[in-house]
């Protein structure tokens, strides 16, 4: 892999205000595939656990609808949860998270895909907390190494997408 | 009803920072009661609804519990939720409140009950935004009017708690 795909792929995280977390991050698939994997139980089950079993217990994806997914990681177990705040196909997802280890402590995540023209897309994710605090907690909590394993294995399943869909 | 009782019943609403609001009520009922009327469902059920039809779908007074109330009023249904994230009794109470309405904007309620020491309790609420905006469309939603209401039921309710607990 050359040091130019290695640059485009890793995600980038910057810290734009007091309560925001910024992410970047390309993949190099089409925006429509991007926008499916993030939209889809099925394939959310594929890649959000980072390789980890995946329960989708919840996942109305639609303005107010809820979602709660449970992770299986190494004999523990982690729930996720949150609801709905705007889903515009395919350009933009909002909607709260929420861990249960911190309940009651929610960011908003508000999340764009951006079709860069050339086959690739770029997911841009903003996290908003009540409080520097709780955002900072986050980012101490290994947030971007998950992040980043998460992000490898949705590299992985955008590729089975695409050939599968050039065989079809 | 004088004008000293007047005031020492009316809420009391400001704003204390941009993202925050702040409320304070005293009740006339010892803080005991008062803590039982805000956390024991089939109690809740007779004054959160400010006299309308209130469906407890859910009250898991414990941290991580989740809550979703359902008032009908009028013909129209309004849902409520969100989680607890605190429960200390009898002292303190924090959640995060959402109305169906407006899905993935979440304040974070924080209700401190304060014993006056005369048989009269104080409670204290803070709500907590993720933006100014949003705290705005609260006080303008009619908050304080509803609030008013279910604190006059409220008010009832402890009178008739407390005349039954003098009674046995």
């Amino acid at each position: 892999m050359s040091a130019d795909v290695q640059e485009s792929t890793a995600s980038v995280v910057t810290t734009p205000s007091a309560r925001e977390i910024h992410i970047e991050r390309v993949f190099d698939a089409p925006r429509d595939l991007v926008w499916r994997a993030f939209t889809e139980p099925e394939l959310v089950a594929q890649w959000w656990g980072r390789g980890n079993k995946l329960v989708i217990e919840r996942m109305e994806v639609e303005r107010g609808g809820h979602w709660r997914f449970v992770e299986h990681a190494g004999g523990e177990v982690h729930g996720f949860e949150g609801r709905y705040r705007e889903v515009s196909p395919p350009e933009r997802l909002a909607y709260t998270f929420e861990w249960d280890g911190m309940p009651g402590y929610v960011a908003i995540d508000t999340t764009t895909f951006e079709d860069l023209g050339d086959g690739r897309a770029k997911v841009i994710t903003t996290s908003l907390f009540h409080a520097t605090e709780e955002r900072d907690g986050m980012l101490n909590s290994g947030m971007q190494t998950g992040l980043d394993q998460s992000y490898a294995a949705l590299d992985r399943l955008l590729s089975q997408l695409a050939q599968n869909r050039s065989r079809a």
